[in-house]
């Protein structure tokens, strides 16, 4: 629906590819409609274009094969990991073929003496938590979604534990990549730092699949912190609630999580978690470091609360009451939906710097009522970044319409407070003009480093540029 | 004298920009020999290689119309912050215009609330972490030297911060930049994050000038600790200090600084600064937090240091105590000199995995016997990061081709354990060939940027490619 524009098909090039995969792959070569249709899908609003064909692929060699094949026939190519990207990353605007990655889901090595292990693109990130815990360690990016973390590296996603361990372009040492030519890089050793060449690595990660396809990661691991706590605290307006988020990371406290709810979510999150959380704005927070720096990290935010007029601070190391907290707000997404049952939830996100927080909060509160629109806000609120998830009744044509002012002007206003039109999502197909208004000459540049890499353009063409 | 090719003159193009531009420059144009060669002169063993002419810009658009006469005219550019790198990065090999950015000194907004600023290239870090502290924030990256901010984005510095703070990587929001066509370019926004496309901040972070010259950086800040401690202890071997490494940084104790300074090192502090350190492997540790925290932290590591046989463990929250030891690390280029006066100090850095680390800098110890050199060792060892200096006899040419040796022997020996041939020093003229040897193919798509960005390659040609 939005911006998903069709491209000019290579009819032939795709005829001539398929021919030779489908007898290169046999019956991990898909071209049934379903499948198809379920790889060009994206979880908003923008309409699906199905891939030719999806191709299961079990290996890096594999990969290379395909790529080699659609490059000499100058067709597309999409890499797929679990199809939870936001703005028409995974669509074939020319049609082409579509890479799922998902069997390709090993975990080759845990370096634990190095803090870092190498995977393979299709592994989720549950699945790699889930295998170092024994361990002691833990990879922190947790974008909501059990992404692959292949998708997590292409997209550069980050989420609630950004504000302390980053994104990946920070937690991400080395990866291997197969070029639009089909040849195998790796773009970096694995040090813990280097100054060797151009920073391959970071271009790779955040390019979503338009340079080359990612096969191989090699992540920063962490040690699982001694102690944990969780505190929660209510505030009368989102105003005192940034101002409070404000000042907890000007005092330099490393809160590990620190994420606002507006009224409406927090009326969401009661409802469908069975919480009975006061109905106004919500900071939710953990703290990681050893037992007594938990304490004082959990009081000393209680203390700038105050400050600022927050009512009903609490914190605890309760395994328990910290995940209920938590699983609460990871279904926000499905929480939202039942404040209006059938509507479409749009997630967009804008980030800005954290001083423009809560005058960019209320000012998006407003126009969605402005619009007449019921838009629940959360927030990553100590990196500036957050997400409105308007509520639509998709056949109702003036909804959408007010649906699409309200995320241009949003785009816009974040742009035109230093911020960005996307702290984390990407640019997929849905925010290519919303790039240009932020970064202007630099999309030339990067048009021009797509040329360069992928000249024919075959890597998932019609995305960011 | 190591790897500085000269590269073929455009006499032609290099004579019309500078009639150009000596009119245009007045006497911000130097053609002298002595600020030529000071402007071409590494600090290092590679042969100086002047411009053939300087300029002092003041401004964006004085270095966008110095790109532009070098740009019609095809003649090489090459930005000058302080002139300590050290793998011939300012080297001018096809002559040229080097354009000297330290007039370029203005702190142009520091945003507290934000934690970020905006600065020009020529701001080194000590200006700003002056013109900070009053407001309680630093910049925490250290390379040692008092170098250009540009300098070290455009080197991707780092130095004894970095295994808390990370590199120049971590510590820029982003970058003006002017490119080779002259055209300026932002390359993000002040936001805290951001997927807005091709992450083109990273790219041109150790790019070492060659696909644009950096003229403003939106750096981030930190709090200044309300504590901080240093540590020091000594070990039996450097094996054993490793170990203790691998060790806290496992445990996940936050260090802001863990420095190694092996036996030699020692012994040259010793005198130089008036210490009487044991004569044996030493760390050197920094914390930063909480007076709690940092008390915490440095007790735990006292533990640590004691399972591995560490010795003369002492801590202290002191400034005047602290900034003794950390003054004697920071000399300890100067202190190494003194062990073989009249030698020069070859400074070459690698970074290996940390589990790798006690056998690289063991092994690197024997090798520097074995070809009978001084080759004192100091480590930003957290990251897995070591400076050997082979102190050499330049007259001595059995003596230089020794020390080429050592160098080359390090670099192979780091590749192989995974790590990298620069840690933080960078690629410049002086490690091209290791970085071929690293990266492989990897280089041919640097090289694929390079043509696409500077097609004539005017941009401080003969580095990194």
């Amino acid at each position: 629906m939005v911006d998903a524009v069709d491209l000019p098909r290579n009819e032939e090039g795709i005829g001539a590819a398929l021919g030779i995969l489908k007898q290169q792959f046999g019956e991990k070569c898909q071209t049934g409609q379903s499948v198809r249709e379920q790889h060009g899908h994206t979880t908003t609003w923008i309409r699906t274009q199905a891939p030719d064909a999806v191709i299961f692929a079990r290996s890096t060699s594999e990969v290379s094969d395909i790529v080699k094949v659609c490059a000499a026939h100058k067709v597309p190519v999409i890499a797929y990991g679990t199809g939870t990207s936001l703005e028409g990353h995974v669509n074939a605007p020319a049609g082409g073929i579509c890479i799922d990655l998902t069997e390709m889901a090993e975990i080759k090595a845990v370096h634990a003496e190095d803090l870092d292990c190498v995977v393979q693109p299709g592994v989720t990130r549950e699945q790699l938590n889930t295998h170092l815990r024994d361990q002691g360690l833990f990879f922190p990016i947790d974008p909501g979604a059990n992404a692959s973390l292949g998708g997590m590296a292409a997209t550069r996603a980050s989420g609630t534990n950004a504000v302390r361990y980053g994104t990946m372009k920070d937690n991400v040492l080395a990866l291997e990549v197969v070029l639009p030519s089909g040849e195998v890089i790796r773009t970096a050793s694995r040090a813990k730092k280097t100054s060797a060449g151009y920073d391959l690595t970071r271009l790779l990660i955040g390019a979503e699949g338009t340079l080359g396809i990612i096969t191989e990661i090699t992540l920063k691991l962490q040690g699982i912190p001694e102690a944990m706590s969780s505190a929660r605290c209510s505030f009368e307006t989102v105003t005192e609630a940034c101002q409070a988020v404000m000042a907890t990371i000007q005092y330099g406290i490393p809160v590990a999580r620190i994420e606002l709810l507006d009224t409406m979510s927090v009326k969401a999150a009661n409802a469908y978690s069975n919480l009975d959380l006061p109905d106004t704005p919500l900071l939710l927070l953990e703290f990681h470091g050893s037992e007594a720096g938990v304490t004082e990290q959990s009081e000393v935010f209680g203390q700038i609360a105050e400050e600022f007029g927050g009512s009903g601070f609490e914190w605890t190391t309760k395994a328990e009451d910290r995940n209920k907290l938590w699983q609460a707000r990871h279904d926000m997404y499905w929480a939202s939906l039942q404040l209006r049952p059938g509507a479409k939830g749009v997630s967009t996100d804008v980030c800005v710097p954290i001083s423009r927080l809560a005058e960019c909060v209320t000012a998006a509160q407003d126009k969605a009522t402005e619009l007449g629109l019921l838009s629940p806000i959360v927030g990553h609120v100590g990196d500036g970044n957050f997400h409105c998830l308007p509520l639509l009744d998709m056949d109702n044509p003036a909804e959408v319409a007010a649906g699409e002012e309200f995320v241009s002007w949003l785009n816009d206003m974040a742009i035109s407070m230093e911020g960005t039109c996307t702290g984390e999502h990407g640019i997929g197909q849905g925010k290519r003009s919303y790039l240009i208004k932020e970064l202007g000459g630099a999309v030339d540049v990067m048009a021009g480093i797509k040329a360069a890499i992928d000249p024919d353009n075959i890597m998932n063409p019609g995305k960011i540029i």
